[in-house]
Parts: C-alpha cells; sequence; structure tokens
C-alpha cells in the first residue's frame, strides 16, 4: 500500500477490525459453490465461445470480507490517490458490504442499529463519520454544500487493489453473490429498505403537471431481507422539505448527500403504490476501477472504467470487465439497489444497502492478444445469455472534455450521443471478437441488437446494447 | 364503400376474388382456435386489470381473406380517402397477406413465381402494377424519382373498414397469428426470404468507417417458411450500386421503393455471417388508422394513429389500441419484419412478406369513461405479460408541426424527444388505468419500467416504456 499515499484529508488504511479473511477450503470453489452456477467469465480464454472460466493463477486463493465503515469507504467519488482497504492477488474472492448513500432519508429504517452504517453517516455539531462527500473543495467554496460539495454521492467501498494489475490490463470482476442487507433496527427485524428519490436531476424534473411545480418526492420502498420474496413493496412517500443539518446549512434540495431528514416536519403518505409489486433486480449502481485522467472524480458520470453505469444487469452471476488504467486497478462498488428500470427516469432507483461477493481476476495485458478482451476500452457486461456494451454520450468524457469535463459532463450529454456510442462499440465488439466485416456488424445489429436507455440522469448519459449469445451458440 | 370516394388515381375497389370470405364455426372462436392461448384485449373491459377479453359483437362473426395483390395494397401513404378492400364488423377476422417492399432487392427468391407479388411489383417500360409509391406528387417534381416520389415507403394491405367506427373511439386490433410467406419460386421451395437494407437514412451511415464511404449494403436473409426453425441466417450481402428502373430512371442510392435490382451487376458475398443465427421475430413495422390531419400521409414516420411504429413485439399474441381518427378507422397493415432489434439501427429490419390473422374489435367512445381507454390517444400494445406504450419525437407531428410536417419531421426527431413523449404517456398510462398519482407513477417508472430505443430511423423516432403486468397483478 505505501506506493499509493493518500492525499486525502479523511481517509486512514482501513483497521484491521474491518476486514477479515474469510475461510474456506479449494474444494468449495471446486464444486461451484462460491463461483455458483453461470457460465462465468468466457471472454478471457484463447477461444471467443469458450464455454470454460478463464483460468486463474493457481495455489491458494484467499478470500476477504470487508465491512462497510467510515473507515473502509470512500463517498462520492473516484481517486487514484486512495489508499486501499484490501490487497488481493487475481482469482482472489472478496466480499464488500455496501450501503447507500440514501440511507438517512429514513434513518430509523437503514441507518440506527447498524454499527456500520450509522459510524458512516455519523453527524453532530462538530464531526462527520466521512466528511468528504464528492470531489469537491473541502472548503465548500463553490456551492456551500459542505466537504466535497456533493459533487459525487455515493457510498463506495473499497478500493480494492489488485496485484500486478497495470494500465493496459482487463480486470474482470465476477458477482457470484448480492444479498440485501438486514435493517439492524429490532423495530424492524427481517426486513430492508430502500429509498427511491424523484429528484431535481431527474429527467422528469421540468415536466411536472401536479402542484406544487417543482418538488422532489421521496419513497420509501420495502425489501425482504430473506430474499425470499422477489418483489419489492413501497411504504410511504414524503415530499422533500428544508432539511437543516447539524451543521447548520439548510439544503432546501436533495444537494448533499446523507443529509439527515428530521421526520418530524416532513407528511408521510403511508399507502402509496399499495397495488404494486415491485420486481426486485439487486445490483449495484457503481461498480468500477479508478480512472487515470484526473486525480479526484466525481462518482456520477460513468466512463470507459465503469463507475456508475446504472444497469440493472449488474446483478449476482453477472461478469463486468473493465480497462485498468492506473497500477493497482482500484476496485471499488456502490450505490446499491434493489431495483431499477431502465432510464432510472426519476434520479434514482430503489437505494438499498447490498453485500456482495466477487471474484477478481486479472486479464495481463501481453496475454490479451487473441482474445476477445485484446482492444476492449469499455466497460463490457456478460451474462449468462447475453453480452451488453455501454454506451455514453461521452465514451471518455474526462479526456474528451478536457480540464472542465467535470462540470460541463452535465450539460452536454443526450441520448442520441449515448446511441452512437453503443452502436460505435457495439460494430467494434462484433468485429473484433466475431471478425466480422463493418456490413456484417451493421446488419446484425440492426435485425438482432437490442439499444436500450440505461440512465438519463447521471451527467453523462447512457444506452446500452443488447447481443445474445445464443445467435454465435452453432459457431 | 360509397361515403369513402376515392380521389387516388391508381386505386379502385378491390375485386371480389381478392378478398373472400372464410368458412369456419362459432365453436371454433369459443375454442380458442383462432383467438389462441394469450390473455389478449383486457383494457377495454369495465375493470382495469379483467382478466377477460372484451365482449365482442353477439351473432354472427364473419373472417375475410385479403390476398395481397395490386389491387388491394397503398403503396406508401395512408390516406382517409383510400376506399376500403374490405367492410367488416367489430369482432370480425380479418386475414391480410402483406408483402415487403424490399422484395425486389432479390425478385428471384421475393417475387417471382408468387402472382399476388407479382401483380405488385409488375414493371415495364410502359406500366407499374402499382404506380404510387409514397406520398408525394404522381409527376415526381420533387426529386424525379418516381410516382409519390418514395415520400413513403411500405406496401399495405387495406384499408379495412371498421363498421361504426367514428373518431374518439378505440380500436382494439388483436394478433391472432403470423405466418412467413412461402416463397412462390420452385428453386427454393420451403424456404422464404427477406431484405435487410444497410441504407442512407440508417443511424450508421455517416459513421461508417471501412471503405468505400459512404455505402449502401443489403443483405438477404433466409427464413424457415414452415415456422419450425425459430432463427433466420444470412444468404448473402451486396453493395448497392446504380440501379436503371424500367422506365430509365437511374436510382444512385435506394430512393425509391420496388427499384428492381439487376443481380448481373451487382457482386454478392455469400456466406456472410455464416456462424450467426438471428433469432426470428415476426411482425408487422406498419399497422395503424388513418390519420384525419392530411389526406395523404407519408407511411414511414409513425404516429398517434400508429403506422410504423417498428417495435418487434406488435407479433402474435399481441394486442394493439389505436384511436380512431376516421370513419371507419381504415386500418391497415404493411411493412412485415422476420426480425429486428430494437432501434432499427441500419435504416430496416429482415424486411420479410408475412401473413397476419387479425381481430378487429371497435370501442365506442361512449363505451369508454371506466375503462383504461377512455383517455387513450396514442398507439398502446398489451402482449400477455406487458403493457407498452410508445413514444415519439412528437405526438402527432402532423398537428404539431404544422403544413410542412411531412417534411419538417425529418430535421426534428431526437431520441431524447421521443424519450419524454414516452415518460409522459406512461405516466398518462399510470395515472390513468391505475389511479396512481403523479408522485406514485413517476417513482415507479424510475424503478421498475424500461425505456428502449425503438427506431431511430423512421423521420419521428421511437422510445417505448414497457410496464410489467404483474406489478399490479396482486392488486
Amino acid at each position: 500500500m505505501s506506493d499509493e499515499p493518500s492525499s486525502l484529508s479523511n481517509d486512514s488504511p482501513a483497521p484491521a477490525a474491518d476486514v477479515e479473511p474469510v475461510a474456506f477450503s479449494r474444494r468449495e470453489i471446486l464444486q461451484g459453490s462460491l463461483i455458483g452456477a453461470a457460465a462465468i467469465g468466457t471472454l478471457g480464454a484463447p477461444a471467443v465461445a469458450a464455454a470454460q472460466a478463464a483460468p486463474v493463477a493457481r495455489g491458494t486463493l484467499s478470500h476477504y470480507h470487508v465491512r462497510a465503515t467510515d473507515k473502509t469507504v470512500h463517498w462520492g467519488y473516484f481517486s487514484k490517490k486512495l489508499p486501499p482497504v484490501v490487497t488481493v492477488a487475481s482469482g482472489d474472492f472478496v466480499t464488500l458490504e455496501t450501503v447507500t448513500h440514501h440511507a438517512n432519508d429514513d434513518a430509523e429504517r437503514m441507518v440506527q442499529g447498524d454499527p456500520g452504517v450509522e459510524s458512516i453517516f455519523y453527524w453532530d455539531k462538530k464531526r462527520k463519520g466521512v466528511d468528504r462527500r464528492g470531489a469537491g473543495p473541502m472548503d465548500a467554496s463553490v456551492f456551500g454544500r459542505g466537504a466535497g460539495e456533493g459533487m459525487g454521492v455515493h457510498v463506495c467501498t473499497g478500493p480494492v487493489f489488485i496485484k500486478g494489475a497495470e494500465p493496459g490490463d482487463i480486470l474482470e470482476v465476477r458477482i457470484l453473490d448480492v444479498k440485501p442487507r438486514p435493517c439492524g433496527n429490532p423495530a424492524f427485524k427481517g426486513k430492508t429498505f430502500g429509498s427511491n428519490a424523484a429528484a431535481w436531476w431527474g429527467f422528469h424534473y421540468k415536466e411536472l403537471i401536479e402542484e406544487p411545480k417543482p418538488r422532489e418526492v421521496i419513497t420509501i420502498y420495502e425489501v425482504d431481507a430473506t430474499g425470499e420474496r422477489d418483489w419489492a413493496k413501497a411504504v410511504y412517500n414524503f415530499r422533500w422539505i428544508p432539511q437543516t443539518d447539524p451543521f447548520g446549512k439548510v439544503h432546501k434540495t436533495i444537494d448533499y448527500p446523507g443529509v439527515p431528514v428530521n421526520h418530524a416536519y416532513t407528511k408521510r403518505n403511508f399507502g402509496v403504490l399499495k397495488n404494486a409489486r415491485v420486481p426486485i433486480r439487486p445490483h449495484f449502481g457503481v461498480m468500477g476501477v479508478a480512472p487515470a485522467e484526473a486525480d479526484m472524480v466525481d462518482s456520477i458520470p460513468p466512463s470507459y472504467t465503469g463507475g456508475n453505469i446504472d444497469d440493472y444487469r449488474v446483478g449476482k452471476g453477472a461478469v463486468m470487465y473493465y480497462p485498468v488504467a492506473v497500477p493497482g486497478a482500484l476496485f471499488s462498488v456502490g450505490d446499491p439497489h434493489a431495483s431499477q428500470g431502465d432510464s432510472e427516469l426519476c434520479g434514482t432507483a430503489i437505494e438499498c444497502s447490498l453485500t456482495g461477493t466477487f471474484q477478481l481476476v486479472l486479464h495481463k495485458k501481453n496475454t490479451l492478444p487473441g482474445t476477445a478482451l485484446a482492444t476492449l476500452n469499455f466497460p463490457l457486461l456478460e451474462t449468462q445469455t447475453e453480452y451488453v456494451v455501454h454506451g455514453f454520450s461521452f465514451a471518455n468524457y474526462l479526456a474528451e472534455l478536457g480540464p472542465k469535463a467535470q462540470s460541463e459532463i452535465y450539460g452536454k450529454s443526450s441520448v442520441d450521443l449515448a446511441l452512437r456510442d453503443a452502436f460505435r462499440k457495439m460494430r467494434h465488439f462484433l468485429m473484433t471478437t466475431q471478425s466480422l466485416t463493418e456490413d456484417e456488424a451493421i446488419s446484425l445489429m440492426s435485425v438482432a441488437v437490442d439499444f436500450g436507455v440505461t440512465q438519463v440522469v447521471d451527467g453523462n448519459w447512457g444506452v446500452h446494447a443488447i447481443l445474445k449469445k445464443s445467435i454465435f451458440s452453432a459457431g
């Protein structure tokens, strides 16, 4: 870790108590109990459509469990300067607890009684458990919102340093398991809760038809903590009213993450959406590696290194591939969602703390030629049945938009641009991994690839393109 | 039919030989052999989530079969002035043969030996089987391409006049069956073919990376005519080269529908996409009723009356609901597709002649209050598991863009606008059919509704929003 000194004021190496090795037998892995039933990670193998998982490092594999605490999370940004919370070898497993940045929308249901979450959201007149929230200045000299200015909002667990990872390599992340984090408050035993904020950055915000306009509305959803019930239900909603944070700043809108909502003054409408069962799709909105272009990068806009892609398909059984941009890759996960629709229209999903177990497999640059990962320069998703490429309005906005990229990206996005990028990436994927001509790739895209709206609320808007594996299964 | 006189030069009432009643028993319907296994048409019933189909007119139901010939199709336009090819009562069945306007991309495989298709595509030095192709002037005074100027390209079968239909009513169209049209050429017995044109109006056209740029490429696909094989395969592709039509006009690009391609001069590349099996999704790209706003309406841009929606979900088992805009509704179907991906990126699908069987159910205006159809003013799709609303860059471009709408629509569309329209329509659908507040509807859209790119090649671009019925099934 000493080669990654921290320049960030509120970060210190995670204490041993927050990271612990997990005992498991080699046999457990071989039997697939950790790997799960999915045929995963097929792209790193020499043959394009190999059914076997890519080989991992032989020898002893380790499994670490990283608790989510004020010491193991970074809030609202990616940074190549962050000290890792754990260092792993290729093939190792890591369980990362992740916490939603919306937990304080209802502290009773999402914070209280959970020591890890309490440590993250701790905020009294003198101190915050995690002071920096966002990539902005610590002295709040831009907007006066608070340290980090909320320029980036997601509580991210990590980073995980992968030994030997260097720019040009590909990090394969296998999502082996995703579980809801049970509510720590005995009053809600066996339940889990999430928050959906219809906020000022939502696509709907300037289009409201009912009064008062505009308004922000938060809906609290209940999720079954056992995972047996495959749907969520709404508990209540309330209109955001100005909230005074413990430092005395007033937040007229949802402009800074983790502001505790004082429900003594809100009007809660119970029984909303009473006939609706929302299918759950547990996944991680933010997952990725640290970008190289800047020291502090807002966690909101997704980019070539992943981050806030907000694709509900990034759940259990899925595999993500990321281009490594900095030494050690610095993998982090956050923004856990119980469910989300394509577009994430109102600004958020059901934001709900989840715990994920991942296997991290490093593909070194010199092993890539001849594989499907050889020229991958964007985040790629593989599920049991599909490949999904993620297009953004700007494929690498930090490089494309220059020094002011992190502010300008918020005014320049369109779905049209994201569609163009998804088209270019899918064409590249088909031409490189299936050896198609451009004409073959374009015809196939028109007749068999589905383009959907991933999100229109993350600064750098997203369109994904879905290719069914079965198209080439007879090849 | 006398109340719908034709002002269109090349149309005359269809001869009896092209339309015939089909014998079937009442029992056949009750047993569901024509209706199929799907639970269809639930929205016209008084209860929102009624499981039963809406009642149809009692008494004798009729079933008509409309052959596709030069007398039963209109090419490239909708028109409230068209004489109907058949008049039906609510509840009646109609089988409509539909023919792809791309059949002449390979006449050997898609025209020859099929008398109906031959009559449509007939074109010698003196005469075309169907002269008008498009809503443009007959004297080709705008572009010099040909009669109708190709301002609209789809061969549409119909219109079907529904007795008693008036503006303000809703027409429910149940798609009971969709079958490929077998190749009429004995050399290709048992097969069916389709054409995919990567054309100048495609989203990819200005983005090509391989030379020569730009270029148009047509790929011919083979589909199993028996319907037993659920995938299509490419046969060959060729680059479009200038084609001289039988009247002597040269078409440097694909600028007029039905121009016969002379394969003596093309270079056909057989064996393209040889490892790819394209899943088939037989559906109708164009299906809808005549708009009220203009006498001649280009068939390319979709609108509130349906038309060229190009959603692959408009296939067997699906139900479409359209607002009736003119007396008799004047329902037509065309642009048959063997398969298409969401976005129809390169400009077309696998354009492949299909035959559909439909049941047409009229919901009179005075029966709508209290039903889910009460305020429907856009084309709505219902499948066994989903409701799909169709958003366009302009919900009713003919009304919104004024007298020059039919040309201006081609320069004004964006996916962003279509997404906004889909959002507005889904909000309306949820608020009216599920009695949700705006806040409830917006939250649900963000966490459970999927927005996808329907098409970006039809002038008026489309985004659809998918709502799972299961969300409300416990209500």
